[in-house]
Parts: structure tokens; sequence; C-alpha cells
């Protein structure tokens, strides 16, 4: 941490700062400038320092540190690998992961996971527990939307993804699914974050529509300080001033994620344009900015779907993204 | 609604359009332009509508109704009054809700509580349960801090505000507060909603980081739909790109939430601002936008407190702030 | 300015930043930390410091000074007082300047005009150049709507204030107006700021509609750099992703201001919010915030207005604005 | 246009309404709903239509059609294709356009300019005149500049394209530039474009820093308005809360366009990430999202350049940039 006094302050208002530090058991390196005097804090007890900028004498107080230590790529260098079923997160393998928004039938979810199986992809989505902004909205059809799911597993030999929302659906999901999501709307609830971090399976961690990269990663950091180290990050889009698509989808979060972290990184385009004709794009741009895998809602009729149709590929523009997603990904020496 | 066609479409798209819209029990009114058809929908069933944006021949689908009822004006054009102790939000009263952010002691919240009673403030706030950006930051004393805030009721004869996080917190907060708060980071965590729709006790709903107001009054339907009417808004702020305040205190929204909805709105001048100095000012001008109330963190010894210390008032800052207030308050004819 | 190095530089990496300071006359200040280097920079070559970022060894380099020297209240500690007819900017008082959005005839302005002057307003405002965001939309009436500004100054003893888009229109608006304005997409029109630092009339300089208060400030340094120091900063609302405004008033950018710098700060609610119910909230809440004064949009019929009705006051509802904010003005012992 | 009565209007407020738009010569198409009356507007004049807003009765005014008309693709459904020296913008082909920021010296932009010759790009980017944030940074070289970088184009058979700031450095840049730059502070420095809109040669506009796409496609109606139909539209990053990236590169905003638009799209993800090791991959991902070209700012030595340095590519990162960029264009059937 570094301590930025105000112009003007004296000898004593330093000695006063230093004291404290003292207190806390932390060095103090004072450096008078021309304008300013800073004084570097040698030590670990940042909450303490943060308050000093309470103080009238005080006019910032700069970290210099990382606010997280397990996600971080300083604390481990290696990618951490996750794999889950035929996928292989974090390892140059780009991970398809289709499916519809919503489970709504055994017949739509079989459509789509057949043509998963046929594309190659190894990683079913599909919802059973929706957040929806409107109470009078499709709410997911629950544990009976787990089973259907299940049940695409055995029958087609894919993975599943889906989402968990609270402690209670949380206990059926991490019975029925391989990777448990967490959407962007609980990136900060906590006390979800700590039931995750016990559960003994990977993670799927979803931006917050409004959270800054740091404050992702500290929410991956309450999970794994709470035991779970398998999170995957991934980018949905943040919320912007643009309302030309639902989201602006941040790429660049993806290569900075890769410097900060050694956690897999995939993006869902589907959310963040909230248009299906913008899709593919999108999703060859995230493969081509290095990430690991892509989440891709999908649905035997867009247009009868009940949550989030207008962003859904209808199958064949499902077949027509798999194949260019790998061409890209052929390209950069990765694979499907 | 108002589905507005591509341009190009033929007679047989908007057809298709209009038996699908019958299939829905829906009326369909076209309205063909020099450059666009435009086919205005007669009836409710918004989900629906909604759907056929995903199809190639439909360029836009326009709302033309909020998409809240039981919170809107429209529904109930008289003010909600919410009578809390002393308290009355909504009747033009500027309800003052000064303490700490989060309960660290006794002696803490004591010191602040008697201030409160002295300079006429019907309600008390202080954090039991912190939702901390770091899993390595002070959590809240829980329980022991619920015991505090009582026993500052019992003594000084006021309301009490303070935050649930999880369906387990609620049950404790639900016991001991007067007015539950569910923070921002929670504000669309339905689940938690759902469940302060069947407490009883009026809610405070604070704005998500980065809510619209449509959101925000959706959230607020949610908690409306499961059986609870007492809902007071709270404005703390938007997530912008401006550093030099910690959020974008966003006091339009006051005047804007006062033609659309008839609950009452009180604002958060230290989350937004997150710099004690610039808390005065913003209180002022929350009033003078047409603020019920106002939640000011205060604490004996900011330079000291375990959360939030930098946008903490020491107690002097609360009692000339106060005296503003109530000044401000008297020239629009309001009183505290 | 303080350099981070990143983890993992050795002795010789801090060793060349240390001789390529010294090659450009600095001192440096190493702080070796448990996780980080931090080099502590002396003297102001800020310029140069900053491109030792694009190093392999440097984590941050992290400004400890505020970029502008002639407009901070550190270099000029006593407000800026401007003087212009009637008016007192930066001193308490609360500067009234009410008036169209464009000059569309004689007619309207001497109207609004002559209540202007009745209501006790020193300054009219009215633009004569437009930058409108469609080609296709009315530009101004130029040099004859100075010339009708000119007459309503004659006739009813006001100010007057307009705007200046480019070197062309700043020629004759120099010559006609009390005040010029520099309107928010021209605030980094670095060209036009020179301009202005030259022609010795005092410029009202509106935020950018994405600037940060720092660009801002940097901007206004132009014009001081160039020869001016009469510089109103007007507030007038920021891009954020809610749509139920045009744009956020950042109100908090008013008492931050007030620390910063010493120069006036004036609030424009009209532009900010869009809508002319919401005007006059928001013009009191400016007030209570410790704005010096406020740019109003009034118009005598606004559904016939040729540029901006829907934000436009009828002349009713500015007289009523105008006695609210005179109420709110001497409660907190300031006058208009 | 649709206007959208207020609940509770009565079938005189409609009528009034009606007759209003018939004065205007547009015809009017009241459709009653269960909770609002619509009325379309069939007609053009869009700009009398928007006033209504301003009446007590009207609740929204919604526009149905695009705001631009002669850059649309509903009005030219064909690419507009923009060929200067050896490049073809808007065919498929990715426009390589490297070089520094700022023409510093000659030999400075040569040991660019060979190696943008050897790599086959056929355009050279270099600024003469810098609009600065600060008014105490280096300004450009101006005209000697526009005479280096004359001399690099005879010398390796490049294009040029650099940035023109006003209407004085405009005459100079249209003498030896090949495609002029509009940089994103004057994107809406209207006087500017009306002024590139007759100078006869290609224009790149950047988008403004907080520009709405169509705010941007405006800013480009106004230069094609004005006579210059060869445009060519460059994002280079939007302004959000995330500090990680200096600002957000909205490469959504590249397929959104070859929607709305024919004009070729090309990126710079120099300016967007604000940091040299993000650009290849947003530059591999702008490419694999369908955009027409790339600025990229390379210098042979980053850490002395005179701006923008930390996000300066090196020389040996310039190669390995353009080798990948091929790789992935190829994958998708395109060449540089």
């Amino acid at each position: 941490m570094i301590v930025v006094m105000r112009p003007g302050t004296t000898e004593q208002d330093v000695e006063e700062i230093v004291a404290r530090l003292g207190q806390w058991g932390l060095k103090a390196h004072v450096s008078r400038g021309t304008e300013r005097t800073v004084i570097g804090v040698i030590g670990e007890r940042t909450e303490e320092v943060v308050r000093l900028a309470s103080l009238q004498t005080v006019e910032q107080v700069v970290p210099v540190r990382r606010p997280y230590k397990l996600v971080s790529r300083e604390f481990h260098p290696e990618n951490t690998v996750i794999r889950v079923g035929r996928a292989a997160f974090g390892t140059g393998e780009v991970v398809m992961m289709p499916g519809p928004c919503a489970v709504e039938s055994r017949e739509q979810v079989m459509a789509v996971a057949e043509l998963a199986r046929d594309l190659g992809c190894p990683v079913l989505r599909g919802g059973a527990y929706k957040p929806r902004t409107s109470p009078y909205s499709f709410q997911g059809l629950g544990v009976e939307g787990l089973r259907i799911l299940a049940e695409a597993r055995e029958r087609y030999g894919l993975a599943i993804i889906t989402e968990a929302v609270d402690h209670e659906s949380l206990k059926y999901v991490a019975e029925y699914a391989d990777i448990v999501q967490i959407g962007t709307r609980n990136m900060q609830n906590f006390e979800l974050l700590k039931a995750v971090g016990q559960i003994g399976r990977p993670v799927l961690l979803k931006r917050g529509m409004a959270a800054t990269i740091d404050e992702w990663l500290m929410a991956a950091e309450y999970v794994a300080a709470h035991g779970n180290p398998d999170i995957i990050l991934c980018e949905r889009g943040i919320r912007t001033y643009e309302p030309k698509t639902r989201n602006t989808l941040d790429l660049s979060a993806v290569p900075v994620l890769k410097q900060l972290t050694h956690l897999p990184v995939v993006v869902d385009p589907s959310h963040a344009t909230g248009q299906w004709s913008l899709v593919e794009p999108m999703a060859l741009a995230a493969v081509a900015a290095g990430a690991d895998g892509l989440l891709i809602e999908a649905h035997p009729n867009p247009a009868e779907a009940l949550s989030d149709g207008p962003q859904s590929l209808n199958l064949p523009n499902l077949t027509h993204l798999v194949e260019n997603v790998s061409r890209v990904a052929a390209a950069l020496g990765r694979r499907l």
C-alpha cells in the first residue's frame, strides 16, 4: 500500500501515520517529493491501511498488490486444468457447451443434445432454475428439468452444466450436474459462493453484469477460499450505454484474465448480444481472443422458446457456428 | 406491444404474425407506413409477443406498457405510507436513518444511537451481516450484532434497520429488525426477494449497482407479488466510468420514481460517494430532489471503523448534516 | 509518480529504471516490500515517467499529483469570482440563466427575456449555432440569432450566454455574447479551447458527455494555459446505462469540483434529464449540492420548439422553479 | 413514429394529436389497447413528431425508422468498396494499417514503414497533429510530420492515413494523406464533419468515446450528406466502468454495423486496450468478428515513444501479429 499525504501536511501528520502503522505491525518508508509526501507501507494488513483514507491529512491510499491470492497467476503460475467428461478446460482445447436457455421439455433437450453429440461438443447446457427479471415469467422446471438433463447425459455421453440460484437448488444441482453454474446476478451472492466452495464439483462463475475484473476475481477467491479450486470464469457481457446489444461483450477481459489468473476463461456470446445473428461472429472472436470454451444457446424452434428465444440459434445455425469455430481454432493451433 | 416489421416484408409475413397473435388470443392492428409496417398488439401476453423478435421478418418488438403492476402508480395512484416507530415514510417527512456501516461493539452503537435520539432521528441503521467484496474482510457480528441493535432500540426509542443476506440471516433479522434491508448485491437475488415477500415487515430495497430503474421496480414487484406491499426503495449510486466517487449518485431517479411508483424513495449518500466530505452536500441535494429519507453512515471514530471508515461521518459532522437537512426540508414545506 | 515493479523483478531491473530516471533528471526512492518493489519518483517529468509502463518489468505507474495546475485549488486556494452584468459567479450567489435552447424568433426570445427580467434572473441563455446530432435538423439562426439576443440584452438588462461551435462562429459569438459557451461535444476540441483561451471573455465549459472530472479540468487547463482564467464549469449529465433520463446528472461532481478547483460550477438540469417534469427537482438539488448557478431551458410554447421541446419549461413552470430555488438558497444562507 | 398516450387520456386528447399531425401533413393510425392508446404516424417529419413528447398527454414517442439514410444498408444494400493504393476496404480483404501513434522523426517512421512494406501491409498510420488531453503534452510535428509520412509513401509504396483536428490542419492533411482520420474526440465536431464532406478523399471516422452506434452513423451521415461517400468506420473502444483496459473494445459493434450500414468497418485495438500485450489477441478477435482492417500502433522503441508508448508494439511483436492475423483471415476464407 502507498499512502499519499495531502499537500501542506506537516512532519507531525506524517509521524502520526507512521505511528499508527507501527501499532498494526507495519513498517513505513517515507518519501518526500516536491509537492506530496508519500508513505510506502511494508507488510500485509490492507484492511487497516485503507481506513487511513478517512483522515483529513490523507489524500489517497493506493494498493500496489492484487487483493486476491489463491486465484492469482502470481500465486499459481501454471494453468488450472479442469477435466469434465471428455472436456479439458485450460489446455488449449476450445470446449463447446451448446444447449437451450431453459429446459422446457424432453423433446427439446434431446433434439439439441443429439446434435451436440454429432458435432463433437462435450458439454450440454440448460437451465432448470431460471432467475427471471419478472416474477410473472417462467421460472424453470426445477428437479424435473435436472432429470431431463441427466437423461440426455446418459443417452448422448455429454457432461451437463446447469445453474443453481440458492442453497436449496444447489443441493439438487450438485447432485445432477457435472458443472454448477453461478449466474451473473449471483456473482456477489457471497453466501452462495461460500456454499459452492464446498460442493466438490467444478463451478462456472459468470461475471456480474457490472462487475470489474477485480471484483470477479474476488468472487472466485471466495469459492477457492472455501475449498473449491475448480473454477471456470465466464465473460457474458457487461452493462454499458449502448442499446444495440443487450450487453457489451468485453472480450478484452479474456487476455486480461489470462495474465492475472490461472483459471480457465470461457465466453457466452448469446446472453451478451441478445441477438442470434450476432452470436457466431462473437463466438469466433472469443476463440481468437483466447477463450477456453463457449456457452451457446440453441433451440430446435427459437420462436417458441419460453426464455430468450431471440438470442437462440436454431440447429442449422449451431452447426454452422461449430464448423467455423473449428476453423479458427485450427488456424491458431488449437482444437475443439 | 408493437411489432415493427423489417423493410421489404411481404403481406404473407405480416399475416403469419397476425395468425400467431391470434393463437395467443391477441388482436392485431396493422399499420402500413411509407417504410415500415407496424403491428399494434392488443392484449396482455407480453412474454409470448417478445419471442417474435427471433423471427427474421421482425425488426423489433417495442413494449408500450410498464412491465410492473403492483408497484406502479398507475395501478395505485396514492402514495404508500409506511409507519415504523416514530417514522412515517411517504408523507412528506424526511426520515433520518443514521448509524454505523457495521455493528462493531456495544459502545460504538450506543454512542451513535444516543446522538441520533438527541437529534430527533427516528431510525438507527447498522449492519450485523456484511456482504464484503473480499472473503478475508470482517463479515459482521451476526446475531450478537442484532442483539446490540435491539438494546439500542430499547434504550433510545429508535426503530432498527439492518441487512439480511440470505435465508438463514433473514430469519434472525426478521426477528430483531423493524425494517429489513436488502443490499445492492442482492437486488436480483430473486429467491431472497420471494422470502422477504413473506416476512410481514417493511423492506428497504437498495438499487442494484448497475440496475436500471425498471429492473429495480421489477425486483420490488417480486416482493409485492409474494405478499409484502411495504417496500422502501433506496438509491445508493450506480456504476459509471467516473472514478472520483465510489459510485455515481443518480438523484434524478428520485423524481423519476415519484412518477412511476407509489412507494417511498430514500437515498444513501454515504455508499454512493464513498467519501465523508461529500455526504452532506449530497444529503441536502437528495432532500431537495424529493427523497423521503436518508441513510447516513456515522461512527464515533471513523479512522478505526472495521468497514467503510472513509465514508463515515464523525458525530459532530452528523449533527451539522442533520441541522442543514432540517433547513432545506423546512424551505420546501417539509419536516424531519 | 510511483513506479510499481512486477513481482520477480531483479535488482538489475530496478537499477535500469533508476538509471533512466536519472537521465531525465529525476531522483528515485526505492522501497522493497514483501511482494512488490516500488520506486517513488521525485521531480516533475510526468510524461517521461508514464512511458516506463511499456517496459516488461513494470506493473503500473501511479500518479500522485493532479495533472492540472492553473485550475487547481492547490495552486489558487481562493474561489475565482467572475462578474458578468449583475451576476457574480463564485460568491455564494445562485446565478439563474434561463432561456430557450435555440433562438427561433424575436418574439420567442423576448417572451422569455421579459419573464427572466421580472424574476430577477441576471443572464439569458439561447443558442444561435446548434450542434445537432442529425445533419437534417435545424442548425440555428447564426448571426441573426445573435442579434436577437443582443436586442434582448439592451431591452431587459440581461447578460447573454450563447455557444460557439468552431473558429468561425467564435468570432461572432465573442463579439455579441457576455459569456461564450463551449458545448459538451466540443469539450475536447482542443483547437477550439486554445482559441477561447484568447478571447478575453468568460467561458462556460460544459462537461463532455463521458468525460471524467480530471479530463474536464484538463480541458479547462487548456483554456487557462492559453490566457483565459475566467472559466465556469457546467455539469450537464453524463452517459450511463440508465434510459429513463437522457443522461445521468452527476451532482456529486459539484462538491468534488469545489474541493479540486477554484472555478465556479453551474448545472444544466434540462439537458441532463431531457424531460421538463424532472427539471425543477434537479435544479433544487443542484443548488442544495452547492452549484453556483443554473442553466434552465424555457420556451413560451415547448410543443412548438424547434429544438429540445420535451425538456423545456413553459413560462409558469419557470416562475415556479425560480421561486423554489430562491427558498432553498435562502435556507442555506445564499441568495439569487 | 409511434406516439404512445398516457393512460387516462381522453378521446379529445387523441384528436388534438391527430389534428396536429394533420397540420404537418401526416396521417395518423389510432389503435386503442387495453391500457394505452397508440397512434401510428405515417409520413416522414420526425423532428416535428418528436416535439409531441413535451405534451402532458403523451407518454413516449417511439421511432420505428433509422434516423440515417445515405449510410444505411437499407438505402444502399451493397458494400461500399474503398480503394486506396493497394488496399481495398469492403471486399473481404483485411487491410493492415500499422504505424506509430505520433510521427516523431524520420528514422522512427522509416523503421516502421520498411517493416510494414516487408510484411505486405498496404497502409501506414502516423499522427502529425495530436489531440492531447494535457496542454503540456507533445502536440505533434504538424506539416513537418506530414512531409515525413509522404516520404515514407514514396520510398515504401504505402498509402498514408493521418488525423486532422480542425479546418486549418485539414487543409494540409488533405494535401498529403490518402485517408483523412477524424479522431474520437471530434466525432461530433459537426463543423469539421461538414468540411471533410467536401475534401474528395476517403475519411476514417473513429467512434466517439461514448458514442452510441446510432450517433456514430449519424456522424457518418453528416460526411455523406456533405458530399463524401467514402467513409471507413473505426471502432476504438468505448468508455465503461472497467479500469483494466483504457477503454472497452466493443467488437459486437462490427457485426451490428455490418447489418446496419454498407460502409467498411475497421478496428483499433491499440487505443482501445492501452496495453501492448493485449493488442494481438484483440486484433485476432476483431478479424474473426468480421473487421475490414486494423489500425495497429507500432514503434521501433516503445519505451522512448513521445505518445502512447505503453500500447505500442515493438517491431518483432508487430511481425508476430501480422502472421497470426493472416492465419485467422485464411481460416475464414479471407486474405490480407
